[in-house]
């Protein structure tokens, strides 16, 4: 890839950040359900490495990301620990409002990066940004169905995954008029974590269901 | 496959009819959920191509269906946008049995194809059956999961899967006695959708466990 | 592998009746929850085969157990029939207690023996392990998954999971100081049993978060 030094080091410092924000909204949601300790250790897991593993199921890729860098796990496992043992209930909320920054980073990155692997296995664009919006999206989607609940990104009306498709669009595009690699992802992720601090910042919902559907079962 | 000209084209409009069928069920579901654009697509989806892709994932067989021909998705998205635009919920009801005919359809068709393509693997017949329930019902399980209900299929008491079941052995059984692929296709769809259709026109139950469970927790 | 042909047919044994304590806590659930004959066969069969049919597309494995011993498709066929007929709801409770001591069984076997396939594919120790308790644990959690409730293992505050996770480390040691595979294998099976049956005989129960999570939404 025709990244910089610069640039390599910033993507892994936003990948790092994004994977601790995932796995704390794992780690929040589990202890919000009072699951016990291996419960919120699974959740968080889930949330932080679910999306990526999917997409490699699904694209057939190995290792996983955490196979691969088996380090990651060890650092959940701390995570996991030392928030047991120091996150209190009251910080709870805060804490969610201050992952919402580095979620949007991941938001961004994740969907950027999921597009490139898809693209650089010759697959067709629609696929391949529906593959980096599985990378940014079903982490969470995974963590909630554990928790028996409807994913929180089919339901919420505030944008996510389709900021991550219109950054996967972003990236399609730039690599159709070859862009470098290194910028292509840049400006697919700030695309994609740009519209969505736009969204948080505005409070925009996206539109509703045109009639009133009948009350759930 | 020594499938005539005409089966062939009978074969794509009943698959286009029935994965048509299969979305649909999954934009009711997720309309009725309450759930956003974003989830409801995604709903739609999952009940259109989960099957299929699950299906793949255990057989190991790439490209999905959706992969090699990525216009399905275009055509997902456009009817999600169309669904979104002009079905009214005093439409749901009418919808959802209108869907029953191309729902059976898909059942016997997809139960056969996805016999087929594990037969062709060599696998043992109790495998490829077990591979066409999953093609054809799995689509609608992981629909009913993300939307935190039990899934229809394994609580309907109407016959459903034992149906693809049954037409899955047909084809087992047929190309055992050497029947050309596209007759056995043929008579295995035809079986399952014939008894789907004849559970529905007359009302019959599965069995039921012979003694009264205690209530759900 | 090094084992004497007693102690493989002692793991032959162990492993089918775990399966079995899998395939009837399955079996249970399905019929607390009411589901339908098929249901109760779908989900009897994720909780027996799902946790080593995940390691396995994990470990990108094939064939599955159930496809190179399709024979186990048909004894929990079997097994699915004779229940429906014969288990009355009054056998429910006496009949999970008594399962709880196969099922220790078979979380130690799974959790080393899956342990033992990452291993053997060079995979790290951590990841290894974490096979190993996937192959032990997430038969159950599809289960509840399936069943619309929060799975059992994460929740119940009665360590399970981490006997396993025991276990396999157990292996991992004794794979590293050179033990003979057979000798490893009944040394981390037997270490996750012991501590499970030592759990359930002293009521022992993890850690609880050390703050009062907000009550679920």
């Amino acid at each position: 890839m025709s990244t910089t030094p610069l640039l390599s080091w910033l993507l892994i410092a936003v990948e790092a950040s994004a994977t601790l924000a995932f796995a704390l909204s794992g780690l929040l949601e589990g202890a919000r359900k009072r699951l016990d300790a291996v419960g919120v250790c699974v959740v968080a897991g889930l949330a932080a490495f679910g999306g990526g593993t999917l997409r490699d199921v699904l694209l057939d890729r190995r290792p996983f990301v955490w196979v691969a860098h088996s380090e990651w796990l060890w650092a959940l496992l701390a995570l996991c620990i030392a928030a047991m043992a120091f996150l209190r209930a009251r910080h709870f909320a805060p804490t969610e409002r201050a992952m919402q920054w580095p979620d949007a980073l991941g938001l961004g990155l994740f969907s950027a990066s999921g597009t490139q692997l898809a693209l650089a296995q010759g697959l067709p664009g629609i696929v391949a940004v529906l593959m980096g919006v599985v990378t940014a999206t079903f982490g969470g989607v995974l963590r909630d169905i554990v928790c028996n609940e409807i994913p929180t990104a089919l339901r919420d009306h505030r944008p996510y995954a389709v900021c991550a498709f219109a950054g996967g669009w972003v990236f399609v595009a730039a690599a159709h008029v070859g862009l470098p690699q290194g910028w292509a992802l840049l400006l697919a992720a700030g695309t994609a974590t740009g519209l969505r601090v736009l969204a948080l910042a505005t409070g925009y919902t996206l539109p509703r269901w045109l009639s009133q559907p009948p009350p759930p079962q």
